[in-house]
């Protein structure tokens, strides 16, 4: 990412009298660590960053993830700004100011809510997006018009392809990131520190979260929220909160962005439901689900019992 | 801490049905590490700490800096109780929201602003605080006196003695204690991120911690902020902000509490001068200093020199 944009950006930023210093980090989640956090701790104090420095993060949704929270946590918080340049960080991680890092037995467990001064989304950084990374971040485009906006879900019903970024007519490509930001930022608005509504956004996400630990980020975020969107409407279906009908539709949508619909084989069941019960979304010991009830509608439950999504969980395996 | 007031808080709290589980940290400022923020982590993490969870602080100012910040940064974010343990930690640490870890370079360089649902202060416990430890909490007594409230200054000045607990009746205990917490609060409630106000709770600490990082914690804070306050008095006498009467009665007070007046020979004021140039109270490469204008009143200023900081280090140094 910053072979192709950073030079630009810093030269931007130094005609404007900015002051400016690189640090260039590896990417993925792997490197989402307190390890990585600390690199950029110790550039905060070579660089000397004081109250009324900025940081700007450069890159997906790792990169924002971590460089939020060392913003948010340096000198008891700095400004920063975020410049995805992934869709899935276009449309998801880069708004609402969740920023996090992973502990070693499972994801985002450190963190802060630190709301970024500035998110600049230019579409343009997408064409040197690896064609996986378009993909599963479709994911989290198509959870959206699940959750809140049914307008967006059909528009990307009627689009020919959802797979490779040269096949999204530029004018829906851009309608898809107003959409999406959109539909984040109200949410977040409503509800900053996910007392309620905000949850919404993890439609897909916990059963997802267990996937990508279990498979050791081998499935990457897009692809886990995938498959737990599939998994979360069977357990819709099993509750008869919506129909047949539904169920097929977002299953078709994510098949069309030839996203995967099901665990792999490799994937141990049990690590998935030990890092379901260890992760966040568990209140007082019970599941918490986001499950949908028609297209553009979903509803937080407190009552899915671990059998149930253990019996899910089996039907949701590739074959042998 | 733990041996002498852990049994009784962990039976009280299970009497009222919580679930209880202990850790136990070493005190310390060089405890105060990322090292040891990751124990707290690793047993939020095995203890299944949840949103709903609570973290309780039973100790000092380090306790209660880290306790808070892994409360701050755990699940983005949990309730803690302050139990502070030490004079310092209950006019001072516990009462305000300031979490933080150190830096290797320097002290509280991340860290968050994470209000405690509760800051529990009983005097009782401080008969088992060592005399070291009490007298330089007075050092901050001593501040808030001068920044904030001379009544308060001129009750200190009307005690015999202030260098040891027992010569301390006990309702000048509780009404320094009352006094303190209150000139705490009202500063935080009008200034919670330290914007402007706020940083009059400095006073002696921009030299202090310089001297604490230059003496590796071998002058405790309390110390450090006491001779801090004698260089800021001697910079603001120097700069004709106040009187040497003013000047008088502080060094009075300083001595009273039986604190040092002087930074010990064997530190390195090239290290001190280096800790306060990466200190977060540096903007835009100016020293920023709280200096007093009289007994119960301070200010801010942003326009001390370097040079100046430098002649009033020498003078302030122990004659070898």
């Amino acid at each position: 990412m910053f072979a192709h944009y950073g030079g630009a950006l810093s030269q931007g930023l130094v005609g404007e009298d900015f002051e400016v210093r690189e640090l260039l980090l590896a990417p993925g989640e792997r490197f989402k660590t307190a390890r990585t956090l600390h690199k950029i701790y110790d550039c905060a104090q070579e660089f000397h960053l004081e109250r009324s420095s900025l940081m700007v993060a450069l890159g997906g949704g790792v990169i924002g993830d971590m460089t939020g929270f060392a913003a948010a946590t340096w000198l008891r918080g700095i400004d920063f700004i975020q410049v995805p340049t992934s869709l899935l960080a276009m449309v998801d991680a880069a708004i609402g100011g969740k920023t996090a890092i992973n502990h070693a037995q499972g994801k985002n467990l450190i963190g802060a809510f630190h709301q970024p001064r500035l998110v600049w989304i230019d579409p343009q950084v997408l064409s040197t997006l690896p064609g996986r990374e378009f993909r599963s971040a479709m994911a989290e485009v198509i959870k959206y018009g699940v959750i809140w906006d049914e307008e967006l879900f059909c528009l990307l019903e009627q689009s020919p392809r959802l797979d490779q970024l040269r096949y999204i007519p530029p004018d829906l490509l851009q309608e898809i990131l107003r959409r999406c930001a959109q539909a984040k930022a109200a949410i977040v608005m409503q509800d900053e520190k996910e007392k309620g509504l905000r949850a919404l956004l993890n439609f897909g996400h916990t059963i997802g979260h267990g996937i990508e630990t279990a498979t050791h980020y081998q499935v990457n975020h897009g692809e886990a929220v995938g498959i737990g969107m599939v998994l979360a409407s069977q357990i819709a279906l099993h509750l008869q909160l919506w129909s047949e009908d539904c169920h097929q539709r977002l299953l078709n949508l994510i098949a069309k962005a030839k996203l995967p619909l099901t665990i792999p084989a490799t994937a141990d069941r049990g690590e998935i439901v030990q890092a379901l019960m260890s992760d966040k979304k568990v209140e007082g010991g019970k599941l918490r689900f986001v499950l949908p009830r028609a297209i553009g509608e979903a509803d937080i439950f407190d009552t899915v019992s671990l059998d149930l999504v253990k019996q899910i969980l089996t039907i949701g395996y590739t074959k042998n």
